[in-house]
This record gives structure tokens, sequence and C-alpha cells, in this order.
């Protein structure tokens, strides 16, 4: 085999790099189980009927086909491309065995069949939290996963995070008040406020919408409130429209701005320009921006979709939200991020001859017995080569066997320190058994 | 969407389940950190003409098409079938920005493009361990990765593993010795000793190896030897055979089995007739069974491989070992192995009135913030059915606010007991933060 070349779409990471991919799974799994969700793996495939089923053909989906297909019943089937829709199905395969309200998390690969040219993620980690009622799902289950994700994001070793919220009744309502015909299509122009100027979109609504100029005003006015608090409502009012379902989105996106507000290390912030216009969403929608970061665009999205499942007599409402781990990861970890380490080994034992690799395993399994990660060097090469050796993979400690009855010593290769020690007793401290996760760019949510 | 169906081959487990599963995920990945193993993610995809370049055409592959392909040069692709192929084509693609010897592990899917009427796993996890090494790598490593396999089966909540070990150069310097021409066509019968009876491997032996009876006796007589310890070489050397490559093969596998002597909660064990005829093993082999489970066959095997991967210039030698986790979980699963919650929750806290769930809700952080899992009651039903509902869940805990200045109290609702208690402070018992797993079996390691 020549040296192989990466596949487009397919990014894979170095050890130091997974390491911290990994803090950054554990940091979210551990922080949604402190809140009760539990995990869940759902299989890679779906028939691809199911796939296909939301009508979205934009979506590109990859279909598997048996090398040795002798056309023997193989059903269509294709790779998932989120994992929204294997949890609305495995919510109504297993509903029986499942106790609603379910909050679960998962996370794993998607897969989207982009071209290869188009520089786009083929295979990356996404990771979900929903939960999801049976029949109902009272509103307080937003206020939850806003709250729990916001805990998870101000937790993260990556930039501060803003999560913007909003309620797709706000605008419906307010759109309702106006007198618009279509709240629907105006939502989906005014999706495209990021990307397209104001007066652009005031074409547009007029040409998509049928919205006229002095509507289009208030349309944008609208999407311009943006507060930390619940002072946007005023904003609101102050604009003059009234409506039930305005009043009723205005009350529900109010608590779920309260219901963050005790979250530190992250922005909560009310943003009446998202509107998630192409998706689902019956109410709470989220988006959230990076800072330093905004060229991503929203890298955690979600809200409240009153239709997550149906088997035609039972209706299974949901609400949660997605983050995109590989998208965050990729690029940080072309800014730098990444462990300290490329190994999780804290101390190497130094070998002080082949034939004395017995008394090196002993010492190593003692450490072991504490908890300490670490390995014995490979060859009895000189000492200098050996801390070469630790220091080429960021192990902070090598500990050298004493020989006739002298004392083991262990050296903290950063310091330079060298002390006795009992390896039946000695452990490194706490900061140094695990590797450390750090990003390079100024700002942090620390 | 009417009720969805299992898909044959791709099994999913329910939350208790899957709480198990990541429990000996976790109990993997720590025991392979203690040692020095550092955790990898390969794409699930690989080129065609890669998974197909070991010749083993008679591997099941599934190759990808995009959906809306339109021969715009996508490759072709397949979903990678073992974690040893992505892994080998990993290393020569990162050699230069990877340290050797390079220890790591890789816990997931794989898939096999099987007929759906086989009854076949089509996808399922794998987690495996190699070292390896650049240009060359010593015998001690296979020493290692029995020593971290070992421990690893003695540490997961299985029944009791049997961890069996040969090495291919004992038999090929055993049959070297008897003058036999065809080294490997007698293994690949040899390796058929669990399913053929014995009359008929010695026909085997005559036709596909052209060994003769008094020979054939032998090779079935080296074949039955097994042992706990080093007394196995007494007895193949009281076969007679001498041969340079079988004392090789007899020193390194005392060594393994030495190695391994002092890892309690496991069985490891020499056993000859363990050949693995049809992989391309160099010298130690591994096989494992289970105690009760049998019928899966092995459970976890690998071995030596001296050209994982190969650019032309370099080769990189290989010992590795790979644990069947679905293989092993799925079976458990069917017999009652699982957790003893559906939920990550230790504690219910119980909600008096709609109108107070903030005052629930500030209970609950106040448990997590000393690291207890733990969820709000969904309604606020009367406590009796609040209670049940933890019950259905496995919930130990429920912790009722105190109103009017009352004092909160908790109650273990497996007990009956109920005391007062501040949440600032309480914590349940350690024993009681997680779920317990648990298998129904009755051998067990522990």
């Amino acid at each position: 085999m020549s040296k192989p070349t990466p596949l487009s779409g397919f990014p894979e990471l170095l050890p130091a790099q997974r390491f911290a991919e990994l803090a950054m799974i554990e940091t979210l799994a551990r922080t949604f189980e402190l809140h009760g969700f539990v995990n869940l793996e759902t299989r890679a495939v779906e028939p691809l009927d199911q796939l296909l089923s939301k009508g979205e053909t934009s979506k590109e989906v990859y279909v598997l086909k048996r090398l040795q297909d002798e056309g023997d019943g193989d059903a269509g089937m294709g790779l998932h491309f989120d994992l929204t829709v294997p949890f609305a199905r495995y919510v109504l395969e297993n509903a029986g065995k499942l106790e609603f309200p379910f909050r679960r998390y998962q996370i794993q690969k998607v897969w989207r069949g982009e071209r290869p040219q188009q520089g786009r993620f083929r295979e990356f980690t996404q990771a979900d939290i929903d939960v999801v009622g049976q029949g109902e799902l009272p509103f307080h289950h937003d206020v939850e996963v806003a709250r729990v994700m916001a805990e998870a994001l101000a937790r993260l070793p990556i930039p501060r995070a803003t999560l913007q919220v909003n309620n797709r009744k706000v605008l419906e309502g307010f759109y309702l008040a106006l007198g618009l015909a279509d709240p629907e299509a105006v939502m989906r122009v005014v999706d495209k406020l990021d990307k397209v100027p104001a007066e652009k979109l005031v074409e547009m609504l007029h040409e998509e919408a049928g919205v006229g100029a002095e509507d289009a005003a208030k349309v944008l006015a609208l999407a311009e409130i943006s507060a930390p608090d619940r002072s946007f409502i005023d904003h609101v009012r102050a604009l003059g429209a009234d409506h039930p379902l305005l009043d009723e989105g205005l009350d529900e996106l109010g608590s779920v701005i309260d219901g963050c507000a005790e979250v530190e290390g992250v922005d909560v912030v009310v943003d009446l320009r998202i509107a998630r216009g192409l998706d689902y969403y019956t109410g709470t929608v989220f988006e959230t921006r990076l800072t330093g970061y905004e060229r991503l665009g929203s890298i955690c999205s979600g809200g409240r979709y009153d239709r997550l499942a149906s088997d035609g007599r039972t209706t299974y409402p949901g609400v949660g939200i997605s983050l995109g781990l590989s998208r965050l990861v990729v690029p940080l970890v072309a800014d730098g991020f990444g462990a300290d380490r490329s190994v999780p080994s804290a101390v190497l034992v130094a070998l002080v001859a082949e034939d004395s690799r017995g008394a090196s395993d002993a010492i190593a399994n003692a450490l072991r017995a504490n908890d300490v990660p670490c390995e014995v060097a490979a060859t009895a090469q000189k000492f200098g080569k050996q801390i070469r050796y630790a220091e080429r993979r960021g192990i902070p400690y090598v500990l050298f066997p004493g020989t006739d009855g002298a004392a083991h010593q262990v050296k903290d290769i950063r310091s330079g320190d060298q002390v006795d020690v009992d390896p039946a007793t000695w452990t490194p401290p706490s900061a140094d058994l695990t590797p450390t996760v750090s990003h390079s760019t100024e700002e942090s949510n620390k």
C-alpha cells in the first residue's frame, strides 16, 4: 500500500485532538445525565422510505448496497443523516417499553451523501438531547432543554457561546396581528436575514409573501429585537400588534429566558430573527453562535415539534436541541485545540535493563492500582533518551526504579524536580492524572 | 407512520440495557487508558479497493452510493467490516505524526453486508487494542496486550472468561520438526478441531495437507495440550519434536502465560488447539470463551501480525486483540443483563404544585451541584403517584420539598425510610449515584 491520503469530508483526528473531543463528549454526557437524560444508540441505517418521508429530497443520503447482492430481497436502506429521524422511529418502535416523558441524549455519527467536490462534511458527530411525551408534553420541558444545553455549552472548553432563543408563536402571532395571509412564507424570508440585505428582504417579502412596504417594516423591526432578559416583551408591545398567539408566544419565550438566567459561562438571549423557516418547529426555536467562529453559523439548533412521531393513533410531541460536535471540533482543532499529551499516561516507568522489565512492570502495576495511567519504556535506552521519549508524548513524570535497594525516584520533567517515592502510595497531583485540554483562541467561557 | 419493526441484524438496546453496555465500554476504556492506550476513532468508510485488498472477497461489504449520484467522480467506498483495516490505513496515513510504539484502543461499530435472511449481525460494536511499531516491535508487547485484555475481561460485569493463548511458531515449528511439507495447510485443518470429530480430522489432514496417520496422531496430540501455566512445555517436549522455531514459540508462549499469571478474575490458559488458520497471524494468537456462553464461540480474538501495514519502504508490525462487544452484550441482554434503572437519575424531586416548579428546580440544581443526577417530577400528581413514577424508572429516592418553612424530606422508596435533608449538602450513598449493572446468569467473575 502506498501512503493513503485523507478522504475529503471524512475528518479524522490525531490522538491529542481526539482526546480533546472525547473530553467534550464526556462533559456533554455528564451534564445530560445530571439532568436525567439517558443515553441511547440507534443503528446507523434506516429504511430509505423513512429517510425520504419528510419530502426532503434535497437531503443527500448514502444508500447501502451489498457487494454481493444477488437481488435477494435486501430492502433499500440508507445511512441516517441526523439523529431525529432514527429517534422518532425508535420511540414508535419501543413506545410500550419506554416511560414518558422520555429524556434521551444521543452522541453519534451521521452521514450526508454530499458531492466530494463540495468540501462539506460527509461524516460528522452530533450530540442531541430531546424530551418526548406521549400524547402531550408540558411547556416546561422547553425551558428544561434550553437550560440543559446552556449548561453543557458553558462547561465545554470552547470559546463563549451565545444561545439564541425565539418562539415561532411570537412571529406567527405578530404576522397574524398584521393580517398577513401566509405567516409561513414570511418566516422563510425572515430566516434569510443574516444573508440578505434589508432592502432585498423587503422586496422578497413582497414577492414571496405578498407583504406591503409598511408591514414589511414592522416585520423587520420585530426581527431586530433581541435582549438577554424579559425586556424584549416591552419592545414587541411597542410595535403595537395584538393577537392571542402572540401573547402565548411572548409568555413562553419569557419563561425560557427566565429559566436560563442563572446559567453562567454562556450568553442566553432572545433573538427574534431566529425563525428556522424550513423546519417543522411549532414553538420554541434555538440557534447558537460561537464567539470568534461566527462563520460557522449555528453550531447548536433545535426547538419544539408537536409531532415528532405518530403511529396514527398516538402523537409524540418533542422538544430538543442538537449540537454539531464535529462542526465545532474540526475548526477548533485547526486553531490548535487539543490535549497536552498524545497518550493517557501520566507516568513513564523507566527501564534499567531489558532483563529488569519485570521490576518496571511491577511498579507500573502498583501505580495502576491507584488509578494512575502509566506505561513502561519500550526499550532500555539511556535515561536521557527515555526522558525524551516521555517529553515527545507529553508524559509529565518519569519514574526511575531503584536498583540494589536504592529508593525509586520520580522526576517531574517540566520542573526537573526529582524525589524519592514509594509506587504503592505515590500518585501525581490530580491535575496531572489526565491530559489538559485547551484551545489557543483568545476568548474563553471560563 | 405505522409501528416500525426491528431490522434483522441491527440490534438496538432499551435504555437500561444500553446503560449496561455503556458501563462495559467505560470499564474497557478505563482499563486500556491505565495502560497508556489512547483512543482513536476512524471514519466509517474506506475505499473499496482497500477493503477488498486482502483478497477476502468472502467478506460481505456494504458499498455506499449517493442517492443523487450523477456519476460525478465519487470513488467506490464501503463501510469497514473490522477496525484493523482502517487502523492500518490510519497508521500509514499519519505515520509522521505518531510516536511508536503506538498503543491505541478503538471502540466502534463495524458493518457486514450479510444477507438479511442469515440472522447474523449486520451492524455491531467491536473494542480493539493494538500496539504497532515502526520497523520492529519487541515481543514483550505480545505479553502486554494479553495482560491488558485479561484485566479488562476480569473487570467486566460478565460471566468468567477464559483467554486461550497459543503461538503459531509452536505449531509451525512442531510440524516442521515432523517434516510436514505444508504447515499452513495443517493449521487450517487443526483450526476446525472444535467442529469436526478427530477421525474426520485425520482424514482431512491426509487429504488437504498430505499428513500420514502417525504424524496426524502427533498433530492431534499437540492440539490436545492445554495448561494454565508453563507446564505445557514439558508436555510438548514429551512428544519428542525438536526445531528452533518450536523452541522460539515455546519460549514466547511461556512468557505470555507467565505475564498473565497475576491477573485475577479471569482464566488465562495455553491451548494449543487455537490456530486461527485463516488469519494472517505470525506468532502469538488469542481466542476467548465465556463460561455458559460457549455457543458464542470466541468473543475476543487476535494475535501478532508482523505486517500490519507497509508503505513499501517501512513495515509496521503489530499485536492486537479485538473484543466483540455486541456479540457479548446482545446474548447477555437476552438473559437479563442490564441496569436497575432506565434513567440516570438517583433522585426524583417531587412537585407540590405546578406553580412551585421553581422551588423543585432549585432543589434539583442544588443536588446537581454535588454531582447527584436527578429530575423533577413531570406533573404535580398526588405524591403516591409521584413515588410510583420513580419506581417505574428504578429511581431509588424521592425528595419532597418542604412547604411553609417545613424541612425537605427524602424517602428511600426501597426501604420506606424518610428523613429530613438539606439539598445543599445531602447526597445519596455513592452506590446509589449510578445505576447498578448486573446479569442474571449464575457464574460471575466477581
